[in-house]
């Protein structure tokens, strides 16, 4: 088969891998439709943090191809959401939704398991990590929608869910990339009345907007700070999501989340240098987030997504196919996109 | 009057001072009976944070003295326990139970404010701030763990219950000093099932044990790890309890906790070298905490105290007069004593 695969800092290149197969009787082989590109892909992308040289890519849809026998719930032929984690279901993280932690899990597109980015995928314990879509016939734009329940929508739920978003609150997000947008969406989802959204870019604060932004602010550093506090009295937001992952980004969200909160924090931390404790202390602020547990929140998202109460497919600003894997990066490193989709095969 | 003030590090002394006086409407003039030395306290004595020159103690229980014409629920002769941060009860923060960040308060014994290390204190927002003792004649017992609610034990239980211990849970505790204590003590009565205490003191162990505690680990740093994992199945606690703040104390407490759960974190940050960020996003594990908002919990631990359900006094294993208080401090500072504890007036 074709895959994208990582040769070392900007060099992705498409290359021959061996066609997946069922190797453990809890593997299923899915053939991608759909796959796509993570902010997150883009830190070893520019060589900020080390990945192993292969396959890559940890978010897609595609259909069953071949099932090995000891997986449940999933049949050949069927169209599956893959969390960009897989998971066996059963130990005591996943017991508690933590699935992201699974202690027999990891995560596709790196260390020797295959990547998203490519036309097939062995995937492990897949009774237990694949999520199948039901229905038929689903539109392009819905099946955008699903794709994105692979990762960043169900991460911007849950820095939402771990800030403790509810009816009523007040929201602020820090980060207008894909992340972000989805965070606006899943505020709005579980009922913010306000969503104070910081961008500085034109269509993303439009798309912010659409996403259920009340109010968009294109400052930064200590003047967002300054602005949140003059939009809430001074007093803050009830829930701050950090969606960007650097120490100013966390400082802003830290500074401007009120006393009592929780920082809802997802984005993965580069060039933290921000007295963090400090804040948890001395401000009564909190932190929780981290690595989403994608396959505990997809379900609730798929219903949402297949009856169009939400579109987070609309975060896919560019697209490609597999061979143009390499400009999907580009784009996305020089932000002249939000977020890159590969179409890679047919339904 | 007399009172304790700070001349620089380890100089403590006890000096005359002008008598306090209702200089505003909202003050009460309060007479200490009991006064104690508190583990932050500590931390300027050795010179490690900065601290006014001037009174000292943030932690009384004493008689009303005088009122001004705007306090209310408060009167001349009432016995009272002063949260050891005063409060408007009226502002965001305070509407929200954030007591300690009220946006009109400040804490005693620092900035001009009287201390409790000393015969008597002015107390600002009395009315919002002093919670009043039903009864009278109380032991000498009961006197002391009134003493405690000031601050120590509502501090330890605004570590459990930022951590979200609840019955059944099982919580480890990260120090033994009055504060981990009390945390040991806080769990407890909020129903955790397993306690783990982690402690190398004999005499703290003992105590532990009678507060709660269901197992001792003489363990530190990684050792101290491995020990917390092997008793929880390589699972880790549903809420570690940091009651210490140095950086070893914190990544003890983040390294035991379970994916998804929360670190109580209440101990005052110092050398804090730890990358807190990369456990909040690769480990799933989040942190809440802070300075208590003591003013909010009193009155529920205020009860238990008076039924005799909890003694959060018994932490104190030393004591002496105010003219004692330089030895109260020593003892504390060379861990000769867990919590000093000052007889300042009588009732």
């Amino acid at each position: 088969m074709r895959a994208a695969v990582f040769e070392g800092p900007r060099r992705i290149e498409v290359a021959e891998r061996p066609d997946p197969v069922v190797a453990s009787p809890t593997d299923a082989v899915v053939r991608v439709v759909l796959g796509c590109v993570c902010g997150s892909d883009l830190w070893y992308y520019r060589g900020e943090s080390p990945h192993e040289l292969g396959p890559i890519g940890h978010e897609f849809i595609g259909v069953v191809e071949q099932v090995g026998a000891e997986v449940g719930g999933i049949a050949e032929g069927d169209l599956v959401v893959a969390p960009f984690t897989y998971c066996d279901g059963m130990c005591a993280h996943c017991r508690a939704g933590v699935t992201s932690q699974c202690m027999a899990g990891g995560s596709f597109g790196n260390h020797g398991i295959d990547g998203g980015q490519g036309e097939a995928v062995r995937v492990p314990l897949a009774g237990t990590t694949l999520v199948p879509v039901p229905g038929s016939g689903h539109s392009d734009d819905t099946m955008r929608s699903l794709l994105a329940l692979s990762d960043v929508m169900c991460t911007g739920h849950h820095a939402a869910v771990s800030a403790g978003v509810r009816p009523g609150s007040v929201v602020a997000v820090v980060g207008d990339g894909a992340v972000g947008l989805c965070a606006v969406m899943a505020a709005r989802r579980l009922g913010a009345e306000r969503i104070i959204a910081l961008s500085r870019n034109p269509p993303r604060q439009v798309l912010a907007r659409s996403f259920g932004a009340t109010d968009v602010l294109a400052e930064r550093g200590e003047e967002a700070t300054k602005a949140v506090l003059e939009l809430t009295d001074g007093v803050g937001v009830d829930a701050a999501l950090e969606c960007v992952g650097t120490g100013q980004s966390l400082g802003t969200a830290m500074a401007i989340a009120r006393p009592g909160s929780v920082v809802g924090a997802i984005g993965a931390p580069h060039d933290i240098d921000y007295a963090v404790m400090d804040i948890v202390v001395f401000r009564n602020v909190g932190l929780r987030g981290g690595v989403a547990p994608a396959r505990t929140y997809i379900p609730e998202l798929l219903d949402d997504v297949l009856e169009g109460r939400i579109e987070p497919g609309r975060v896919f600003d560019f697209e490609t196919d597999l061979e143009g894997v390499a400009e999907a990066y580009t784009v996305m490193d020089e932000r002249r996109a939000i977020k890159s989709l590969l179409r890679v095969g047919t339904i």
